[in-house]
């Protein structure tokens, strides 16, 4: 990989590190290693813009690293949306990108509102339905603040994240709701064996499905990617090409209104939300990405508490490679 | 009000009662009259469009009827859309505009992808929290499919929607779940004296909430609407301007690629879905909107099966207005 890709792979991984993400951070360099050695993602491919107006464009990512083609998809729909307010851009032949809210947070740095969608290979159940029918697709979107941090939101479509239920299997735990369906499609706080025999749950039933489903649309439908199962898991088939979709959106909000006054209308809404009584046992009410932004704050003064497991992780890629960790690793 | 306005508002309800959406048809009527009784709601207003460029618009709906605005503003953002692709209308001053699926499902007409989205007076709680801080701000798509009727969602952000549990509260029973935060901020599934004393709880915990979020940047805080305590209550407060905001959304497909190379993959994705293994007990996986959809084609054959509660509400305003209502609602 070139160094300059290598870098955006870096720097979208720390960054999500930093905000205490650390299931998509560096942790996931070590799958990522997997996928690039197997031939499901190609070092030195390239995305390229196959088709484009003044408001949108398709990309193919030519199996890029799914940063690497990302972050130049956002960037064009930054530069896009800074004339036309608003623009869509859609990339197909791409790979797991990381943390969607990376990118939808990069809008916020030009004071537009950003976002940023994926599809994932099916691992979700759907009402009705037995096995999984879709991907958990997440969505992150960010907004500009009158703060020195965006407000931000990524999430999955599911009801919990996959990583959540890893953690409680490992611990031999049940869940705390029916998060699972079973293998008749019947909802289960067991974990058993997933993801093998059952499925994760969309969130809040039919609304999550139904999110995803518009998430399905707008990446994979319109950038022409593969739509469900014509989209592969790089973690159960490192050697494929996943073909997944994306789509990045930005909101230029200065050709609306000032975004002076844009960010003090912010400011009223954060302020109402910081001032709402507090629930019993609660001493604070947060904005939609402010732990993860304080989180941030702490680890560019300090450091990045990494968890033992990362550390494990990272320590495995640098023997394979046969480079030294540095000493935090040890 | 002018016929041509009275038309409009008839259209809407009439066409989310053949969805079987009740809740939001025209047994909203008794609660639109009192709101225009009391001079919440001004009936000889109309709404301007205030700023505009080529892809956006920031109307004032100067307190018109909901429906009235709401459906020029789809119109405006659909006639945007059909040159930029893409299109966004902000609407403020307004009121409650019944189903903001309807709103979506007019752009699928055109064969472009539609979303309609607004902010509500709080009515729901936020992790942290106690009492309301956010409205249970409701999202819609529609997007047009290879079939006779688009796929469409409709949603409110909450767990469950006020209206069901109204019905479980009018039985006496118990919430299936913990759907509402109590006098403490607490989760409960006891519907006490809800609304007074307890508030929604957000679909999906933190999700939900962040979804909310959005939806009250991309209408209160972009159109110059009410934001959070500034919206005002249609029920509780008729007499007063509600000041919400909606936006309106139109993604013109045509634009990006043949809308029958959309459709065609549309149908497969459809496909996919319907053809998903079914769950012990299920015989059927639907699409989002498609009961819907059925039960138009129904209703459009054999008139509306209106449950007795809209019956009696529609019995309420003919005897209000003395007007003879029609056999069917004797």
């Amino acid at each position: 990989m070139s160094p300059a890709d290598a870098r955006t792979v870096a720097t979208g991984l720390v960054t999500t590190d930093t905000w205490g993400t650390f299931s998509h951070g560096t942790s996931l360099l070590a799958h990522y290693v997997t996928s690039l050695r197997a031939g499901g993602i190609d070092a030195r491919a390239q995305p390229e813009v196959v088709e484009e107006g003044p408001v949108w464009a398709v990309l193919d990512g030519h199996a890029a690293m799914g940063m690497v083609s990302s972050s130049r998809a956002m960037e064009l729909a930054i530069a896009k949306a800074r004339t036309t307010t608003f623009s869509w851009v859609g990339l197909r032949n791409s790979n797991h990108f990381g943390a969607a809210g990376y990118y939808a947070v990069m809008a916020t740095q030009q004071d537009m509102i950003g976002a940023a969608l994926s599809n994932v290979d099916p691992n979700m159940s759907v009402p009705g339905a037995r096995g999984s029918v879709i991907g958990n697709n997440p969505l992150a979107y960010a907004v500009p603040c009158d703060a020195d941090f965006p407000v931000f939101l990524d999430i999955a479509t599911s009801a919990v994240a996959a990583s959540k239920i890893m953690t409680l299997k490992s611990l031999g735990q049940d869940l705390p709701g029916d998060y699972l369906a079973d293998s008749e499609g019947l909802p289960t706080n067991k974990v058993g064996t997933w993801p093998v025999g059952s499925s994760l749950m969309p969130m809040a039933g039919h609304k999550g499905y139904g999110i995803a489903f518009l998430i399905e649309v707008l990446t994979s439908v319109l950038a022409g990617a593969g739509v469900l199962s014509a989209s592969k898991s790089w973690i159960l088939s490192p050697p494929e090409h996943g073909n997944l979709g994306h789509c990045f959106m930005a909101f230029n909000i200065g050709n609306i209104m000032p975004i002076e006054v844009f960010k003090q209308r912010m400011r009223e809404l954060s302020r109402e939300i910081h001032e709402a009584p507090k629930a019993k046992g609660s001493n604070r009410v947060y904005l939609p990405g402010e732990m993860e932004c304080e989180r941030r704050a702490e680890a560019l003064r300090n450091g990045i508490d990494f968890p033992e497991w990362v550390k494990a992780s990272l320590r495995g890629v640098a023997r394979d490679f046969q480079i030294t960790p540095c000493p935090g690793l040890e």
